[in-house]
């Protein structure tokens, strides 16, 4: 078990990507604390992010490189990444504008399970801008 | 489209299972809004997390339901289960008390990338409790 303890004691980053050559990406408000969205890097969107100091994703449904906000302007900037103890998840703390989520609001996590339910949501936030004048069809 | 839009607007939870049958699910501190550990559920393990209360996971090393703390007494106590936008990860807004990742931190993420590297990690944390005296050989 060297291995496994050196990732999680050790100074050298060394993001463990999946069979699909992918990491998980968790952006955190890095004032409210608020978790915003998830999202996957490859390697070639972890090395943008770090270099741009934007978060980039990569696209599953488009199989292409996906700089947050490019097309809605709503960008993320991005403060500090974390790791994880087996460092196969990373925390993106960013500084963002109002309206994170392509559905209007702040956070994509605009939905909580209704207490004694497990088939209904309640919604537990406003929308805080109109999707349909952000992102033409 | 009209799928796609019913996920994302709807009240009626269909969390999306992936093809291996498992959700992330991101835990996070409900007080302090830190968020603690990542994991994975299957169908059953969500279904004993909402029916006790208490976070259960699906472990992929051991194949197996993982009652978050069962070894180490650091359990998860579920204030709130939030859904994203299409219903693929979720959020659970978790009471717990200290020293919630097995490394000894009170978070797994306890490393951040040192600026203006891409390589080195400083340690952000310090450790709550010592793992060796908790986690039997």
């Amino acid at each position: 078990m060297a291995a496994k303890q050196n990732i999680e004691e050790s100074s050298e980053f060394t993001p463990k990507f999946d069979e699909n050559g992918l990491i998980p990406a968790i952006a955190q408000d890095a004032k409210t604390g608020q978790v915003l969205m998830t999202a996957y890097m490859n390697r070639a969107a972890l090395d943008v992010t770090i270099q741009t100091g934007f978060a980039t994703y990569f696209s599953r449904s488009r199989q292409k490189l996906w700089k947050k906000g490019e097309e809605s302007g709503h960008l993320q900037k991005v403060e500090q990444i974390l790791v994880d103890c087996d460092q196969d998840c990373l925390v993106l703390k960013v500084t963002v504008d109002a309206g994170q989520c392509h559905v209007g609001y702040q956070s994509c996590f605009y939905r909580a399970l209704k207490t004694g339910s497990d088939k209904e949501l309640k919604f537990i936030a406003q929308k805080v801008y109109d999707p349909g004048k952000v992102y033409k069809k």
